[in-house]
């Protein structure tokens, strides 16, 4: 059975098609344009591909709930043009087939936890660094949904006490992501992170937020895992900084040999490396064919 | 039928009986003292009552595991008299009934969405802001529980700019409880909460505390419904100043109308007033025996 997957992310699209056991037979890229540009060459990929279900794990924010009008719908995003954009509604109209659908980073944790770091578990926090900061989330063997999705990049962490940098969110200037995603290290530094040393103190301050964030995840979720992804990551030095700056915070209180002896094994990167969200968009689209049988059984 | 319940709380325990529709019938509390003492106390008050299934929702650290060796304990407490206490095979020797057995913020927050402010949601949050605070979560309809359980009244908040206390935490210091919890009120202005008046400082510290970490949980959990309690919260006057506080550092990015439109029914106090605990221990009565009646029919 071939299935579709899209991680529709606000800096590009990638497309693949795979199949029920996680085999991705092929995928593609592109950047993210204007939507009707950017659906366009969606549509054109899967055109005449055969599949029978597609997922779609998309920037946000999204209207995820299943009676509402805009479900389906990207809706208060700040990059503009994407405001209130119908997306699945509009790959429906071309492909009248079960769609999948929800966060980049939620697909990305329900990847890790079907096929990848956090496999067979119940409980697992994925945050993917990168141009921005988000957060995927699956308690109780489910993805956190509620009165919207998280949107834990955007929460308000501790400053570090050298760190004097005003943030770049939009809507908060110093939250998790105005201080801890990509183009806050670069425009902090005046400089790329790539291209900074791995004993320059920007480390230092970023495995700072970055464990404040996982300190607070892990007495507000109890997760089993907690997966650190996107471009920022790709600093692997960053990983034993982390994990020691958690274990610091939390200062014994969560006693489990977890976060004690085994933190190496409890803060990893994605088991799926940079295609935990591509994964999850296919995981997506196999829950929501399954969905449609069992919906079509019990009818019966 | 007559379903035991148990509110273990660090200061008091209350113990009830009530039956499956939430009518409670009668209760009793007693200080919390040794263990030894406490329980003698519970089983006086059970004994010959005619229970079918006794829930507990008990101040932690808990083992929740099923398949722990130590499940039904309390587990690492400052509380010391009460570390590594069996609490469940106690009362099991003495009661042979199903027991249902949570956090008592966990059984507080069930409380609420079964009979209370949340009823009928998926989705909610519970503090108890107390001699402690303590925070309990359902997500996708189930409490969360995972690597141990929640221990929200530890998360790392931003500090009020006015505020240099050192915070009471044995473990943190500064963290939430030991900056926002009763005791830490009363040492930072050398005068219980409940003798400082309402436009005292101290209040907007304190509603500064409180919206940090609902701001954190909206944006992590995505509830339906955050609900207020414990013996702090009886300062009424600290639900509109948190509710404005907590509007302002979202800044308008999580854009539905619960929060911008009706916040005022959105962070409530709880429906059951002083008695969410207790409540949520009955209802996790009420799920014990019927996880025993959907274990033992399937095993027919």
């Amino acid at each position: 059975m071939r299935i579709g997957a899209i991680e529709a992310g606000g800096t590009k699209f990638v497309c693949g098609i795979g199949n029920e056991q996680g085999h991705m037979e092929e995928w593609c890229s592109f950047p993210t344009e204007h939507p009707e540009t950017t659906l366009a060459k969606v549509s054109d990929y899967f055109r005449d591909k055969g599949v029978v279900t597609i997922g779609i794990g998309s920037f946000g924010p999204i209207d995820l709930k299943p009676d509402s009008p805009t479900y389906g719908y990207i809706t208060t995003t700040p990059k503009s043009d994407w405001e209130n954009c119908n997306v699945v509604g509009i790959l429906k109209r071309e492909f009248p087939v079960p769609f999948g659908w929800d966060t980049d980073v939620n697909a990305a944790a329900l990847g890790e936890v079907t096929w990848g770091a956090a496999q067979g578990l119940d409980n697992c926090v994925y945050y993917t660094i990168g141009t921005g900061v988000g957060v995927g989330i699956i308690a109780g063997g489910k993805r956190i949904h509620g009165l919207l999705h998280p949107e834990g990049g955007h929460i308000r962490t501790r400053r570090h006490p050298q760190d004097h940098f005003a943030g770049l969110c939009k809507f908060h200037g110093d939250c998790l992501e105005g201080l801890a995603a990509g183009p806050a290290i670069e425009a902090r530094w005046q400089t790329p992170g790539s291209e900074l040393p791995t004993d320059h103190l920007a480390w230092e301050m970023e495995s700072f937020y970055i464990a404040e964030s996982i300190t607070t995840s892990i007495l507000l979720h109890s997760p089993q895992k907690i997966i650190l992804g996107g471009g920022v990551m790709q600093q692997m030095h960053l990983f034993p900084m982390i994990r020691k700056q958690v274990v610091h915070n939390l200062h014994g209180y969560v006693n489990v040999p977890e976060l004690l002896q085994h933190i190496d094994q409890y803060i990893v990167a994605p088991g799926l490396g940079q295609h935990a969200g591509l994964y999850g968009a296919l995981a997506l689209g196999i829950e929501a064919l399954n969905q449609v049988k069992t919906d079509s059984s019990v009818s019966l």
